[in-house]
Formats: C-alpha cells, sequence, structure tokens
C-alpha cells in the first residue's frame, strides 16, 4: 500500500527520507546531477516516500546567530517538477506559506496528482512576520484547488513542552483538513512522547480517529551541529549532549542514540494505537552525516518490515 | 559482599526496601506486632539493606493541603533499636536534622555500629525554617562522633531540572564525606539520566570516583497516590499520568512502569560507569499498593542479580 493510501486508512508505519533541495545559486545542470545522485543512492532503501523541504530564513524566529549561513535553496515544488518526476514513490512537498503569493499556490495545489503529490503546509517562522497568506488561508485554498490533495501540518513536541497545549492545536488543524503531521527532529523522547499521549487521548475523548503523526530524526555528528539542532528549536537534553560531547565516535553514538528513540516511539505509538511514520533527513550537509542518515533510514526500514535489507 | 562495603568501595549494585516507622500513636505491642509482620514478609527478598525514613511535616516546603494527612511517625532510630535488632542487613535511618538538638545527634552517631547502620542526613524541608541544627553542622558532627559511620545525602532530579546544578550540590556534598546518595521516587527518567551524567562527567573532570546513587521507585495505584507523589515534589511526566489515568488497572501499569524505568536507569549507569543502588518504597499505604512494592523489589533483585527468586 502506498504513502497517499496509508495516510489516507489512517495507517501510519511508513518511513519518509528528507532532503533540502539544492542552493538557488546552483548551476542547473548540476543540480541534475545532484538529483540523480540522490535518486541513486536512495532507491535501495524501499523508502515508501520523499521529504522536500522549504527553507525559510528564520532569523526573525530566532534572533540568535545562526552556526550555518543561511542560503536560498530551490523552490522544492520547482526541484520536483523539474528533477525528480521520475521517482518512484509519493513526495511531500513542503510550503512556507508565507513565502508565495495566493495564486501561486493555489495554481501549485490544483495541477497535483494526489497519488503523487502530498503537501505540509508551514505557517510563518514568527508571529511577527506579516505573511502575504496565512496558515488558515493557504489551508482553505489548497483544499478548495484540489479536494483529495493530502494536507499535512508541523507537530513540535517542545512547544508542548513549554505550553501544553500542542495537542489542541493538532485537533483544530485536523478539523481544519489535516490527515497527518510531521514533527521537527526529535531528541527528547519525553516531549514526544507526551504530546503523543495528549493528542491520543484528546481523540479518544473526542470520538475522532487519530492520523498519522511523522517523527523526524537526524544524526549528529558533532558539537556545532548539536549547536544548529538547538537553534532550530530541537530540546537536546543534558545527558544526550554529555553523551555525544565525551563519546569516541559523536556520530556512532548519535545514530544508536537516533535509533533507540525511533524504536521507543514506534512501541508507544503501537501500545497507544495511534498512526506513526518515521522521517529520516540529515540537518547537516557533511558526507559522514549524510551518509549515517541513509543509513539510519535503512536500519528502521528493516526494523519497521521485519527485515534488514543488505548493507 | 553487604551494604556497608559495598558503599564503601563503590560498588553499588545493591536493592534497599524504604519503610516509614509505625505512628507515634500506635501503642508499643501493636508496633512490635507490625515491626515482626514487616521482618516475616521482607525477609525471603534477600534484600542488602532497609532504609527507614524519617517523616518531617513539610507543610512548611509545600503550602498547597496535602492529600494524605500528616501523622508524626516514630523516631526511625528508636525504632530499629526497640524493633528491628534482630533483623539481618545494615539499616539506613534517615535523620531530619532540623528535628533533633546536637547532643542527641551526636551521641546517636557515636552508638551505632558502622557495619550495621548508616544514615542519610536530611537539611530543612524548607529554607524559611531555622532548624536547630543545619545539614552541614549535623554532617561534621556525625562524622566526628564516628569517622566509619556511611553517612548519604539526598539527591534530587527534578531539583537538576528546575536548576541545573544539583550535580554540583552532590560534589560539595561529597567532598563533605557523602559516601553514597539517595533520590527521591523516581517518575521522570530522563530527569534522572540528566543528573547522573552531569554528575558522571563532573566527577570525571575533577578526578574523584562517583559513588553510589540510590533510586527510588514507588508504585502508584490510584490517581489520589499520583497527587501524593506530584505534593512530595516527583515530577510525573504527563505520559505516564495519562497512560495510569487511562489504564484497566492503574497498580498493574505502574508497576510496569516504575520496572521499566529501573532497568532504563540500570542499564545507563553501568554504560556510565556510575554505582548505583535501587530502593523500593510505598508512598501509600493502601495494602494492594505495599504488596506491588515488594513484589517490585522482589522482581529487581532478580533482574539484577540475573535470576529471580520465587513468588
Amino acid at each position: 500500500m502506498d504513502l497517499a493510501a496509508r495516510i489516507r486508512d489512517r495507517q501510519g508505519s511508513f518511513v519518509l527520507f528528507a532532503l533540502t533541495p539544492p542552493r538557488q545559486s546552483t548551476a542547473p545542470e548540476r543540480v541534475a546531477e545532484i538529483a540523480e545522485a540522490t535518486k541513486a543512492r536512495l532507491r535501495p532503501l524501499g523508502l515508501d516516500g520523499l521529504v522536500l523541504y522549504d527553507i525559510d530564513d528564520e532569523s526573525s524566529r530566532n534572533p540568535t546567530e545562526r552556526p550555518f549561513p543561511f542560503t536560498p535553496t530551490l523552490d522544492p515544488a520547482a526541484y520536483l517538477a523539474e528533477d525528480l518526476t521520475d521517482w518512484e514513490t509519493p513526495v511531500v512537498v513542503y510550503r512556507a506559506v508565507g513565502k508565495y503569493e495566493r495564486p501561486t499556490l493555489e495554481g501549485w495545489a490544483g495541477a497535483q496528482d494526489p497519488g503523487r503529490t502530498l503537501s505540509v503546509l508551514v505557517g510563518a517562522a514568527s508571529s511577527d512576520s506579516k505573511p502575504a497568506l496565512t496558515l488558515a488561508e493557504a489551508q482553505q485554498l489548497a483544499g478548495a484547488a484540489n479536494p483529495d490533495l493530502l494536507l499535512g501540518g508541523v507537530a513540535i513536541p517542545e512547544r508542548h513542552t513549554r505550553r501544553g497545549n500542542e495537542h489542541e492545536r493538532l485537533l483544530a488543524k485536523q478539523a481544519a483538513g489535516c490527515r497527518f503531521f510531521v514533527t521537527q527532529v526529535v531528541y527528547d523522547v519525553n516531549a514526544a512522547k507526551n504530546l503523543v499521549s495528549d493528542y491520543a487521548y484528546a481523540c479518544r475523548e473526542a470520538g475522532i480517529a487519530p492520523v498519522p503523526i511523522v517523527f523526524t530524526f537526524s544524526v549528529c555528528g558533532s558539537m556545532k551541529t548539536l549547536e544548529f539542532l538547538r537553534w532550530l528549536g530541537v530540546d537536546v537534553p543534558r545527558w544526550i549532549e554529555n553523551d555525544l560531547r565525551h563519546a569516541e565516535d559523536t556520530l556512532q553514538a548519535s545514530f544508536e542514540q537516533a535509533l533507540a528513540t525511533a524504536t521507543e516511539l514506534v512501541a508507544y505509538c503501537e501500545r497507544l494505537g495511534v498512526p506513526f511514520g518515521l522521517n529520516i533527513e540529515s540537518v547537516s550537509i557533511r558526507k559522514v552525516e549524510i551518509d549515517a542518515s541513509v543509513e539510519l533510514a535503512r536500519r528502521l526500514i528493516g526494523t519497521l518490515r521485519g527485515t534488514t535489507a543488505p548493507a
């Protein structure tokens, strides 16, 4: 059963790999090369889908200096249309709604094949910014332009830790048409369990079936990457930071950490009856960290399907 | 190897069971009966030691209404001397130092056999209260009166969550003579791991060997008991509260939860090289909850020693 069907049926148990499109400054022929290399490398994994991020300069959200400089990246919808048309699985395209005018988003949503493209609409990074389109407007617009298009939203366990009402936000987004949620990178398994738990029991109380929650994981190969994770808003527990800082092999320690966290969340969701997905990315562009994230996806697919694909 | 030797050698891997002495209002012959029944029930477990709490009316620490009324209990030192002399293992006697005058504590410490009695000195419940003796004074006094007496201190992961410096407090207490630490009841495994991790790396940096950290566990059979745990200052994560609230059998769910938490902490301490102990109590006086705590101790002893004693 493919990704769109699994989400429509609220089945979950799928594994995605998330990519950031190449930089805008990349020459077109080099973009095509990158896309070919990426597809060649990811095909053997047997992924259920890809995720394409839409990177916004989040300096409005976080005034502290970005550990890695911001470089504008290609529009993920354009990257999909031009370079990933022969990719075999459905693709989840992020749309930072503040970046687009109404007709652009409407036209794009209307033109998508709902069996091939899904979309996660993301609000403006800071409530201070005045976006062209609000998240609620964008969701309504996309839904009207293409009623079969599966729309997702973001879920942030860290916000639940601070405010305690993220599960209510998820229910409100679900009422507005969201069919799945994707978290930011998870390092604090307790925060993720708190959110899933509150969401599950709120659904039960409201007589609503929970939709898949997709947990995102990334390895971390250096203290610089850890600093970037924190900058992105990821809560990294002290003990994990200490373990990574003092590990002989930080990347390997982080790999095992991510695997353990994912395994714990899968078991927890299965016990609670909440459908789930797993999404693997590398927040770093260093080759060793990307390699480790690919290996993490391979291992998690093996775990979920009860088999381990050959390395 | 017995408890005192394990602590002196910084070995850990022991299991204790904690008791609150009977109420002061209990008739002496009934106190003796309770003691006999307790010993008969705990003997088959093969515990490494007992812990006797010294209950203080903590209303100065927490102004919200106590879910269970406070009733003064017997002095644990008197209970030990009068009713537990034939108990086979060493006993860790708590002393709420604010309750005692200098000569009382000095005389008691001087009279103890260090192979049979250990002591945890506990400071006043609130920094507003003016105790007869401060914790530092009491520690110095007890150490001078009986240099071989093994003294312990309390470790509070929840305080580490709030202030981030509990590991420094542990190092300072250790420098002042503490040879082991006992936590309050642990429900937030992440908070406990954060404290152990910061403590372990601070010891490594200072070139000091870590002393055993004793983690305390209690089952919770009802929402009333959960409320009491919270009143005592225990952080119970949302997801655990939800699971217990919605469980068909709250006590059984809590039992499995405590077992999983203890097992995770044991594995984590072993990996970090921090000696540990386990301490089981029942914060509730309901018989089913006490029974489950005894069973929890039995299971944990089986796990630590690689065998499961017959039920």
